[in-house]
């Protein structure tokens, strides 16, 4: 691939080989901050879904915001798992506090419902594994709510390392903090271990760890990490992460998380013919501004703004409406826990820890 | 400290603090490319150096060489061992294979000459303490060869982090890669682990971890790293090495280092308030080209071309004119040595060595 041909098309939508008929009509199960001010407008904004029914613990003060975007339902979470209104919607979003996406993703597909879940899936292992389970058996598709494998910039990094532009990947670097505090309370339940699975590493680090997993097209096979924490509302979890990863290729990726620093974010990939670097990937409005190098060239680029969760949910739409397996599905979340998982298992023992390698498809494209 | 301040003076000697008079007549010891390319002309066009010998094992070839730079004499390593022409220079850089820096140094210094040598001091915590020992013992001042601590872009950034700009430093990445084979044959000294003391590590890792260091103003307490070799010329060092640095402040280092990648080399601190990060800051040629931000204030900044050499060597001019004691000491050449030898240690364990605690001066300027 010519350096060029890359950015040709920066945003298309390599997915979508088809255009399938119909809509998808979501329930959007738990209403906090980033499924309000993101997930709502984009459903509404993009092609394949709509939000017909909302889930929350207090549908009295979700009234209006049903309004604002015309969803017929409002329902608790008791009568949500009971299934009412259940043939107003196909699919369900699941945005609730990590400890409680099984038991409505499980409600979901019980009723026949296709999921998507944010992430991390779940807040273990063996929880995930049951998410994914129970969706195997009631035949509705689980997908995995990362965003960043629908951003173009990161599409087209794909593109670029598979296609051997950079040559083989050797390092890579990943970073995401995020001052925490400074948008939620210090009763945050993204700081109780209990409901979150972890800090800073589960809420920012899974970024950088699916991204690379991604881009990449492998698991690792063990990782080191150091976690650290001031104590405060910190206590509990892990306030700082570093963790660095080995993959089957001899590729290591070196990744940092914080909930207590400046925000920024990073991610640069160097192989052996070149590099890609994508600035800020992991804050949820993308600039889309990449540096390629390869050989003697190197290409700076801007692409033109781009809605990542719009993206998201007409992939999902697209997926379920023409019967597509994600890309990013119940099996790559479970990858990234399994990562977790060992890095805290890591950072205890401050040995590296070994990571089971796994037979997976990674092709990440709807297998049209 | 306001942000634009950090700026103002770019290349401003913050360490010149007086006019010294004299010139300190350098031998220099092996002349390999860095020393014909770099050093002699940096010396030349310096202000407190002068190059009045060459030291080398082709002395006929080097007349040339001698010839261009109005250089005095050249003589053999045997014969520099042995003194001749002692009287024609006050100090001795010695830019030899690595294994080798030891003998030429102690020679220099029993003879009664400072040194300044290029890093790393020697191949072992042990071998350089005696480097060390030995300037000590002559009562010479001795300097390791990092130039990047008289680099305006590095020294500038260190101003900021000392002065609180971007808050408590969190989370450092720092890389270095370099197409060592487009540029050496197989048979490089660098390749052998027996002059080198280690491969991409000792060669290029060397660079973060010294910079990180200075940068922080303290020494890792731990590190955890892993190798990996793809055989061949490289079957016997590390070919990649990645290691991750924990500090007494929790800060973390997240650092790669590569022989056999596309040339690239980046470093970045994130702090509570803010961040910097300095472009290209490891290959020789700094572009100067800086990002601060400090709380919500953005800058990007691009200094004046620098020659990182010649700053360099009139450092150590100046210090050893004005009698003052390198930032970049003996004792900075060891702490490096020592965080080499706990990395490969890791790398064979495969879990987090401890670095012991150890009580030196950061101040990393004279103390005039």
């Amino acid at each position: 691939m010519a350096l060029e041909d890359a950015f040709a098309g920066f945003t298309r939508r390599d997915w979508e080989r088809d255009s399938p008929d119909g809509i998808v009509r979501l329930a959007i199960v738990g209403i906090g901050g980033f499924a309000r001010n993101r997930a709502l407008p984009a459903v509404a904004e993009g092609q394949y879904c709509t939000t017909t029914t909302l889930v929350t613990g207090s549908p009295d003060r979700a009234r209006s915001l049903a309004e604002t975007y015309d969803v017929e339902h409002v329902v608790g979470y008791d009568r949500f798992r009971e299934g009412e209104h259940a043939d107003a919607y196909d699919a369900a979003y699941v945005a609730t506090p990590n400890a409680t996406h099984g038991e409505y993703a499980i409600a979901a597909a019980e009723h026949g419902k296709h999921v998507i879940c944010e992430k991390p899936l779940e807040t273990t292992v063996e929880r995930a594994r049951d998410v994914v389970d129970a969706c195997e058996d009631a035949d509705v598709i689980l997908m995995t709510a990362y965003r960043l494998q629908t951003e173009p910039a990161v599409r087209r990094s794909r593109e670029l390392v598979r296609d051997g532009v950079i040559g083989t990947v050797v390092q890579v670097h990943g970073a995401f903090s995020h001052p925490l505090l400074d948008h939620a309370g210090p009763d945050t339940w993204r700081l109780d271990p209990e409901l979150a699975g972890g800090g800073a590493l589960v809420d920012l680090g899974v970024y950088p760890l699916n991204t690379i997993r991604y881009l990449l097209g492998c698991d690792p096979t063990g990782v080191y990490a150091s976690t650290h924490s001031s104590g405060g509302p910190f206590a509990t979890v892990d306030e700082h992460v570093a963790f660095q990863l080995e993959f089957p290729t001899d590729a290591t990726a070196s990744c940092t998380a914080s909930f207590d620093a400046h925000a920024s974010s990073q991610l640069e990939l160097v192989g052996t013919d070149g590099k890609v670097a994508i600035s800020s990937p992991f804050g949820g409005v993308v600039p889309q501004e990449m540096v390629v190098e390869s050989g003697d060239v190197r290409s700076e680029y801007t692409g033109p703004p781009t809605d990542e969760v719009r993206e998201q949910f007409d992939y999902f739409g697209y997926c379920v409406l023409t019967g597509t397996e994600p890309g990013p599905d119940g099996e790559d979340g479970v990858a990234d826990l399994e990562a977790i998982e060992a890095a805290y298992e890591s950072a205890e023992t401050a040995r590296r820890v070994s990571i089971g390698e796994r037979d997976r498809d990674f092709d990440g494209e709807p297998s049209v």
